[in-house]
């Protein structure tokens, strides 16, 4: 790391994902709350979680967290879905500050919207954590819920296609098959990489279906938070963004770009040893 | 790690990959030297390198270098093109024992086997690096190399994707598109996954073309290496081999048996914090 961290001019928001994709919720972020400082780690040297195991993505979760408490923040979000699925109790009851998952508001914003099945498509280790539905059990006990594991479409988004790519059409309509045939109410787009996704999803779903994407649901919880702490700063121009990536930063900026948000100028590297060294 | 390293009855080979796909090379180097140990390292924790920059996956490919280096091996098999192209001559500079990688006896194998203009495929960052082109021009400096990036395939494999699937045809016909148009006279496998599509690839390009395995270059190349060094082991009977992993050790055994090889049943779990201390 070449600077020294903590040199915000309030504590910022610390954000953390595996890669990329957590910039998706960065954006929302930056709509709902310009003037809110942010921290963002993307551990890219890792990337991605979804094909790895429960504990392997915990242990990492919890580096990567213990890497942004030494900003100060007011709170911390794991952006990840993976990371929220295997680690999010782990990540409360290890950090002073609270931490925000993206699972439990998505769960809630899909209760919400309405009253049929919900289906989630996510990450395998997300879908096999079955973390999603537990949360969705807690708030409606009865509740039908049905999940689908979409492994290739991280790969897809990263390498760039774009949602109306014949290959990108081919693989979602095989991974939605199933799903398209339980008259779901609501579907949870359950990786931060699945909103650049959305408009293809949309049409072979159809208009009766509700998308919902758990990085706004988060965002709102966000802001439920900061309401309760604090007065949000509100100003108009995005305030300061520090990014560090356990990868190439140069890449991250170029590639950084098409997961939106606020542009990506401060990017600096921090290895994976120094993650680790947080936790030793 | 649970056991002490370095318990095999005469020295091993040590192969490590990025994940499982360099069991597709212990397979190749089974049935050429059945009698050899074998100690494995799959960095499944930290796969895919193949996405990741040229610096950090020379960083992972030390680290794993000098893991393998206490079991005290004969030779050392960067079994990863990624890591081969990345870090080959890092390794050899590094290692007290000789390192063979992928890229350079894949490279031989091309240039024997045709006159022609030679095709590669492999990772971004190992069609990035340019290091097959670069060996190829060591040894015959006018052939025409064309190398196409191909990220989606190591996923589709993992996937379980076999390679009759429509999605799966549809993604090579689409990479291999410009090298069809080549005249090739071999096109070179340059990841350790694609042997496991070889039959779509080849039904793709046609019978014109040789397709050249880099991992089973490696293999004679290691052949010759043993047979300077000492007689190798001959016997009929598979020798051990003992698996390390830097994920979850079950789903290295479960996913592995597709990649081939001997059975896999001795697979224990390492840490990337373990891999790291060796290198601090």
């Amino acid at each position: 790391m070449e600077q020294a961290p903590g040199n915000f001019s309030s504590p910022p928001i610390g954000v953390f994902d595996s890669g990329l994709g957590g910039l998706t919720l960065v954006r929302e972020l930056t709509r709902a709350l310009p003037g809110e400082p942010i921290v963002y780690l993307g551990d890219s040297a890792r990337v991605p979680y979804g094909t790895k195991s429960l504990e392997t993505v915990r242990q990492f979760a919890l580096q990567c967290t213990a890497f942004l408490l030494q900003f100060e923040p007011k709170l911390i979000v794991a952006a990840c879905n993976t990371a929220s699925a295997a680690a999010a109790d782990t990540l409360e009851a290890f950090s002073p500050v609270p931490v925000v998952d993206v699972i439990r508001p998505g769960a809630a914003a899909a209760v919400t919207a309405t009253d049929g099945p919900i289906g989630i498509i996510g990450t395998e280790a997300t879908i096999a954590s079955a973390a999603y539905e537990r949360a969705i059990t807690e708030l409606d006990p009865t509740r039908e819920v049905i999940g689908a594991s979409c492994p290739l479409l991280v790969p897809i988004v990263e390498e760039g296609r774009d949602e109306n790519d014949p290959i990108v059409l081919s693989v979602l309509s095989e991974y939605l098959h199933d799903l398209q045939r339980r008259r779901l109410g609501a579907l949870i787009l359950g990786c931060t990489h699945y909103p650049l996704l959305a408009g293809a999803i949309r049409k072979l779903m159809g208009p009766d279906v509700a998308l919902v994407c758990s990085a706004a649901a988060a965002v709102q919880k966000i802001q439920l938070h900061l309401a309760g702490l604090t007065v949000p700063a509100s100003g108009e121009t995005p305030a300061e963004m520090h990014c560090y990536t356990t990868d190439n930063p140069e890449r991250f900026a170029r590639l950084g770009r098409r997961f939106g948000g606020r542009p990506i100028t401060h990017v600096q590297h921090v290895g994976t040893d120094e993650l680790q060294a947080q936790l030793a």
